[in-house]
């Protein structure tokens, strides 16, 4: 099976009405956007043995790929339109890449993205990048320099449940609700588009709260007090550790692709099903301050804990 | 150094009025185009040892993964814009970094493509995705499928060049002018925005004149007589190599990131300084038949002479 014939079988689906006037096959694709809106564009990479074991799922590092970039849009308050895709394999294993192109159309198909492109190559170790554009209205993406002093800070769902799943694995355990939390990121694209205008400042938690909200802070030239004992813990996270490692998770744990934002509003978007948690304030100092039952408590972020 | 302080240091640049309303810093880029444009994208991806060999100067691995995309874009007839950068490394090397973004940035700005977006990421080899979007007028982009009996195929420059340097530097050998082909290969952009209205269809030559041709004529539903003697070669290709390897490297060889085009009119563009020459005719049979002194000979493709 050739490139040609890899990604005819594999990666050509018919488009419907979304914008696209060539896709895949062409030396490039031939978009049509919305000529009163602006362009979102977002890229992320995801490696074997770095982001996700060798001998992951096939589906699951596909999806994983598409969700993490849709996370990046939904913290920009854009609508996710195409995607193009990069791959590079070690060999071209047809059951791979029939759960693969099933997981990478599983994550588009929810939120109507159309993969447009790509280029398939071969090399030792398997790398999947996936670049989405999508549109928001003029001048209407969310930014995370937009944060002002008095803000509430928010989070969407719970955090620190993919990295209590990366614990559980590296120990030969498992959980079946963290291992989906960690296996398939819910990316908060339909949320995200409804904080446009509402939220100043937003992020998406790729690499832990505590590292992800400081990038805002800093971007927005502002400080912030958090509430520890306000931080959204899911049950499963709370029935397989003790405190001191559910804090470090929430905090230091990445990949769950939540949104933290920032809003003055004294209300927000109804978020449907989606817990949405008020979680401290923007202030006008320069630190990110944690506070906790006993008080002001030192956190000392131990960065991301990501896979290895 | 951690990837966001790499980033600042070496990909950060001012962007002039650029369309570019947020740039790298955010989740995402935030982009203009214009209104009454069709957006154009295109993805490659360059592989540590399958691409360019281990070693391979890090100013020419970055200017090789730009251009590659800037020959896609000029295929089509757009005006590049915006690129995106995904680069998976094994280590952070200042030296190599710096030399890295150089050889990008040197690629870019002779189009004015500006770096919107990208992603690092540690792995075993050096893997390098580039997205570039560009810009045409509205149903204008030039496609593969365009192509009419009775069209002359033309093609830029020279090929053959890169696989022959590929072929010295495997056996320890050099030259300069095919060194150079192969290192930084020059996109044909300019020529490519002119041919819209022109051409009749456009591929760029990257996998071999004789496969990409192939390509062109069946998304076309077209066959074409080549004739073998009128097929472009450099001095130093000819002063290399006897008359079967020039021809071997003219036709299978890939690389050379030339434009194979097809147009009905009966002149072209001033295509400058450029090279343009006439190689065939679009037929309505189904084949690609070679000719050359001695009338129709068959070729056999032995494929993309890349690295490995």
């Amino acid at each position: 099976m050739d490139e040609f014939q890899l990604i005819e079988r594999y990666f050509v689906r018919a488009d419907e009405d979304d914008g696209v006037i060539t896709g895949i096959g062409d030396d490039g694709a031939v978009l049509r956007p919305n000529p009163s809106l602006d362009l979102v564009t977002v890229v992320d990479t995801l490696v074997e043995g770095v982001h996700f074991p060798a001998g992951f799922d096939a589906a699951d590092i596909a999806y994983r790929a598409v969700a993490v970039n849709l996370s990046d849009i939904a913290a920009m308050g854009a609508r996710p339109r195409w995607m193009t895709l990069a791959l590079t394999l070690s060999k071209a294993d047809e059951a791979w890449l029939d759960a693969f192109a099933t997981g990478l159309f599983e994550a588009a198909s929810e939120h109507d993205v159309a993969l447009v492109g790509g280029d398939t190559t071969s090399g030792e170790k398997i790398v999947v990048s996936v670049q989405i554009t999508g549109e928001v209205g003029r001048d209407a993406a969310i930014l995370r320099s937009g944060a002002s002093p008095g803000d509430t800070i928010y989070l969407t769902g719970t955090v620190g449940d993919a990295a209590a799943a990366l614990e559980l694995m590296s120990a030969g355990q498992s959980d079946d609700y963290l291992q989906n939390r960690f296996r398939r990121p819910s990316a908060r694209v339909d949320y995200g588009r409804l904080l446009v205008g509402s939220a100043s400042a937003a992020i998406d938690v790729s690499d832990g709260l505590f590292g992800d909200l400081g990038k805002l802070l800093a971007a927005s030239n502002v400080g912030a007090e958090l509430d520890l004992r306000q931080l959204p813990l899911s049950e499963a996270l709370q029935a397989n550790f003790d405190a001191e490692s559910q804090r470090r998770f929430a905090l230091s744990g990445g990949d769950d692709y939540e949104l933290c934002f920032t809003s003055a509003g004294a209300s927000l978007p109804d978020a449907g099903g989606l817990r949405v948690t008020a979680i401290g304030q923007v202030t006008s100092g320069r630190s990110l301050v944690c506070r906790d039952e006993s008080g002001i408590v030192e956190y000392v972020d131990s960065g991301y804990l990501h896979f290895q």
